[in-house]
C-alpha cells in the first residue's frame, strides 16, 4: 500500500477499536467501520491512537486489528499509532505493522520530555529505531502528553528527519503554529503535511491557515470531509456553515475521557460498529448524557436540513 | 453590600482588568465595563480572577481595582479572586477587599496539591485564615491548576465549612459532577450554589443538570444571561438556540492564553473598555486572528437575527 | 517457586538488565548477576523494574529475561515488574511470568492518576486483571510516577485486596508513612510487607520505623543485607556505621537518570555483569564522573576497613 | 552595600525566617541568626527563598525581614528571593529591597514554563521589569519548580542579560551542567558565578567541577564553609572527610517538606533562633523524628572529633 508523504491531504479518520460487550475484539465491526468511514468521505485511517484504546490491547491484538483493518481498507492508507514507553516496543510494533502494509506510523512524545533538546533527541532515536524508510507522523498533543513543542523545535526535527512527513496537529491554541510553519516553508523550510486533530473543533480556521486536512475521529466524518472540500474550493462561509451545524456535538464529543464513550455511542447508533462497549477502564454514559446527545443529534439533523 | 450565599444565582461575569496602552490601569474603563456588564444582564461580577490578569497587579493596584469596581457596581455583588501562593497574602487581601465591601472571595487550590487529604487540609487552612464569616467560592479548574477534586472531596469540604457557599465549576468534563452534587443534596448534603465557568461552553447542559448560573467572562454576557433565563423558564430548546448562535465565538475565545486577547478585543470593539491592551506578558492578536474573529462576529450577528 | 507474602522480609535486590556493547541481551551476565546478588546477601530479586530498563525490552525479551533469571535463581523468589500503560499488556505479562515461576508482580500507578478514588480504582482493576491468586507489590514512588498515595489510601487498597501483599516503599519523605502503617496494624489493619527503595538512602531509619527490609538496587547489596541484619538484631549504631560507610556512594548512585549508569559501572567493575552498557536512550559516564566514582569507592573501602 | 557580581564566591546561607510560637515574626531571632551564620563562616545570606517560608509572609513582613536582616548583616551581602506569580509583584518587591540595600535578587521560573523559548522569554521580562542595574540570581531548581533548563538555554539567557550574574545551581543531577558551563566559558561564553544548593549534598564534587561555592541552608553552615575552603586549597580528600561527617544529617535535612522542620529544629537547638516554629501550613516533628535527628547529631559530633 502507498505510504503517506509530505504531500498527503484530506481526512484521516482516527478509528475507534470495536469491542463486543464481553470485551473481546469485534472483528466484524472492524470491517463495518472501515466501510463506514470510507463511505463518509475518509481519505485514510489512523488506528491504535489514544482514542483507539490502544493501551488496552495486547500486542497480538494490536497486530490483529492492524491486519484486519488493512485487509478491508484496500487502497485507503492506514497510519498506525505506535507510541510506547520504550523504543524497543515501538520499533517492534512498527516493523510488524509496516510489514502488514501500513502507510506510516504515528508517534507522540513520552510525557517525561521537557527541554527542546530532549524532544529533538527523542525523535532522533525514534527515526533511528524505525528506520529512515518508514514514514512517521509526529503527534503534537500537549493537552494529553504534557509536552510542549515549539514551532522552532518542530522545524529542527523536520529538517533533520525527512522521513517525518506529517504533523498531527493538536496543540491548543494551535492556529498560529500552522501559520508559522507554512511561513517557514516560504523561507526554504521543508514542507510537511499538516493534518489537524482536536475533534475538528477548529477545522475551518485550520484550513484557512494552511492545513492539509484533518486527522481526528468525530463520529460524523462527513463534517470533516465537507469542511475540507469546501475550504479547498475557497468556499469558506459554506465550510463554516457545515461546521457550525456540527459544532455543538463536536464540543460535546471533545470532552476528555467521556468523549470516547460519546463517540462510540454515536458510531453504534449510526451502525458503524456493533456496540459502544469499551474495554475496562472506560467511562460509560448514563441516561442524562444520552439524553443530551440525542437532543444534540436531533438539533444537528434539523440544522443540516436548512443547509441542504 | 450583600454577601453571596449558597442560594446565589444568575450570571456573575468574570471581569477583565482594563489597561491603557501604556500598561497603566485604566480607571475610567473600569466604570464603563461595570456599566456594560450590568446592561448586558450580569447579576454579579468576579474580579481579579485568572482571566483578570490579577498576578500582573501589585497589591496596591489590586485594592484599587476592587475599590473602583465596588464603587460603581452599586448593589451588584462583587466576588474577588484572592488566590495566592501563601495564606498570609491571601488573608491580607481578603481582609482588605471584604472591608471595602466585597460579596465574597474566590480561592483556587495551589497546583502542588495532590491527595484528597491535602486538598481538604488546604481549604481548612483557607477558612481559618479568612475567618468563618467571609463567604468563599471554591474554584475547581483542573485544566489550569492541575488539581483534580473529586465530588466526594468537594462534599467533605462543603460539609466541613458552611462559609464555602459556592462552587465555581469548571472541571472538564464536569456535567456529571453537577448531577452528583445535586443528587447528594437530595440525600441530606448541604446545598451550595454552583456557577459554571469554561467560557460558558456547556452552559445549556449545566443548567439542565442543576447549576444555578454562570461565572465566566465571555465577551457577550447577554448569551449567559439569556441561556440562564430561558433555562430557568424550562425553555431548553430556545436556550440552546441562543447558545448555538454564540458557540463558534465561545470556542474561539476559550483558547488558552490567547483567549484573553480575544475577549479584550471584542470588549474594546463593543465599547466596554477603552483598549484591548494587556500587561506584559500577554499575547496580542495578529491580522489573521482578527480576521477570524471578525468573521465569527459577522456570522453570529446574522444568526442572532434569525432568532429574533 | 514460593510466592511472596505479607510476611516476606529481607533484601530483594532490584536487578539491572545486562546488555552487550551491541545492545543485545547479555544472557550469560544474567546468570553471573544472579549469583553475585545471592552471594552478597540477597533474599530475593526484583526484575524488569524502572531501573531494569524494562521499557527498553520487547515483550519477548522481557519473558526471556524472566525465564533466565528464574532458572538461575533457584529457590530465591523473583518479583517481576509488570507496570504498563494498559491493563491488557499488564495482564498478559503477569500471566506469562507467573507461569514461569515468578514469586509475584510489581505494579506502579500510571502517572495520570490524581484523586484517591482514581488510585483505589486502578488497583481494583489491576487485581481483577491479574487474578486474586497473584501476589502483587504496590510500588509507591511519587518522585518518578508523580502519583501521591496517602497512608489512608494505601490502607483502603490493602484492606480491599488481600493479594496485594507488599509495599515497595519509596515515597520521599516516607519515614512517617511506615510508622503510620505499622500503627494502623496495631489497630486492626491487615499487615503488609514493607520493603524500602530509594537506593537505601534511609534504610537504618526505615528499619527502626518497622520496615521488613529493602527492595532497591545499590551496587553493594551487602550494605542492605548488613543494615537489615544488624537492625533486626537491634544493633542500630552498628547498622548506621555500615550505612554511613556506603552513604557517599549511595548518594551518588541515587542521582536520577545517570544513577543507572553509575550502578552498572560499579557492577561491571565488581564482575557482576560483563558490561556497563545501557540500551538507548541511556546516559553514559564521562571521565569526570568515573573519577568521582573511583574516589568514592576508594574512600568507601578504607572506611569499611576501619569497621572490620 | 556591595552588589553580587559574576565573580562572587563562597557560602551564601539560605536563611530561615524565625517565628515565635504564636506565628508572629521573631525580630530578635533575625539578629541572632545573622550573627550565627556569620560566625559559622557565611560570606553572604539569601533570604525569602523557598525554604525561608517567603510565601507565608505578607508583603509588609517581607520588607521588614529584609530591612532587619540588612541592618544586622553589615558588610555581608544579602540576596533576596523575589519570585512571584506575576511580574508586577516581583518588580515591586525588587525595587523595595534594592532600595534597602540588598545585594541582588533571586528569581525562580514559574512552574508553567515548558519550552526553551518560554524560559528565555521569562527572564527577558524579568530583567526588563527589575532593570538592568539589579543583579539577578537565576534559580535552577527543577525538582521544586518542574521547569527544566538546559545548559544551552542557560547560556542563551546569560549571554543576553549581563545583569544575571549568578546561577543558583540545584538541578539534580547537576554535576555535568557545571562542567558544561565552565567549558563554555573557555570557549568565550560570559562567566557567571555558580553557587550550589541541594542542601550541599554534592558540594565536594560541585567544587571540583568548577562551582564558586554554596548557596544553601544546611543547619551547620561550617560544613559548607570548610568544604569550600578546603576545595579551594586543593585539599579534596580533606574536604570530602568533612563532608562525609555531615552527610547523614544533610541527607535527613534534605527531605522535601519536613526538611525545613529539621533545619529549624537544629538551628533552635544550636541557639541560632529562638524557636523551631513554622507558620501554617508547616510540618512539625514527632518524637520518632527527633530521636533520629538526635542520634545523627551525636554520631556527627563523634565523627568530627576524629577529624580534629
Amino acid at each position: 500500500m502507498a505510504h503517506i508523504t509530505s504531500s498527503s491531504r484530506g481526512v484521516f479518520v482516527i478509528a475507534v477499536t470495536p469491542f463486543l460487550e464481553t470485551g473481546a475484539l469485534d472483528h466484524d465491526s472492524i470491517d463495518r467501520m472501515v466501510d463506514f468511514y470510507a463511505e463518509k468521505g475518509a481519505d485514510g485511517l489512523t488506528i491504535l491512537g489514544m482514542m483507539g484504546e490502544a493501551p488496552k490491547l495486547t500486542q497480538a491484538e494490536s497486530i490483529e486489528v492492524t491486519r484486519r483493518t488493512l485487509a478491508r481498507a484496500g487502497n485507503m492508507p492506514v497510519v498506525v499509532g505506535v507510541s510506547a514507553p520504550g523504543l524497543a516496543a515501538l520499533g517492534e510494533l512498527t516493523g510488524a505493522v509496516m510489514d502488514l502494509g501500513a502507510a506510516g506510523v504515528m508517534v507522540a512524545p513520552p510525557s517525561s520530555l521537557r527541554t527542546d533538546e530532549q524532544i529533538i533527541g527523542y525523535y532522533r532515536n525514534v527515526v533511528e529505531t524505525v528506520g529512515k524508510d518508514v514514514p512517521v507522523v509526529l503527534q503534537d498533543f500537549p493537552l494529553s502528553t504534557g509536552v510542549q513543542i515549539s514551532t522552532k523545535t518542530l522545524r529542527v526535527i523536520f529538517e533533520a528527519h525527512p522521513s517525518i512527513v506529517m504533523l498531527k496537529h493538536e496543540d491548543w491554541p494551535g492556529l498560529q503554529k500552522i501559520s508559522d510553519l507554512r511561513q517557514a516553508e516560504t523561507e526554504g523550510s521543508r514542507r510537511v503535511s499538516i493534518l489537524c486533530g482536536n475533534a475538528g473543533a477548529f477545522l475551518p480556521e485550520e484550513m484557512r491557515r494552511g492545513a492539509d486536512g484533518a486527522m481526528t475521529g468525530f463520529a460524523y466524518p462527513e463534517m470533516m470531509a465537507n469542511v475540507v472540500r469546501l475550504s479547498n474550493e475557497g468556499r469558506h462561509e459554506a465550510a463554516q456553515d457545515v461546521f457550525d451545524a456540527y459544532l455543538p456535538l463536536v464540543r460535546y464529543e471533545q470532552q476528555p475521557g467521556i468523549g470516547l464513550a460519546v463517540r462510540k455511542y454515536v458510531l453504534a447508533k449510526r451502525g458503524a460498529i456493533g456496540s459502544a462497549a469499551q474495554r475496562r477502564p472506560g467511562a460509560g454514559l448514563n441516561a442524562a448524557a444520552i439524553a443530551e446527545i440525542e437532543m444534540l443529534i436531533a438539533r444537528q439533523t434539523r440544522r443540516l436540513e436548512t443547509l441542504a
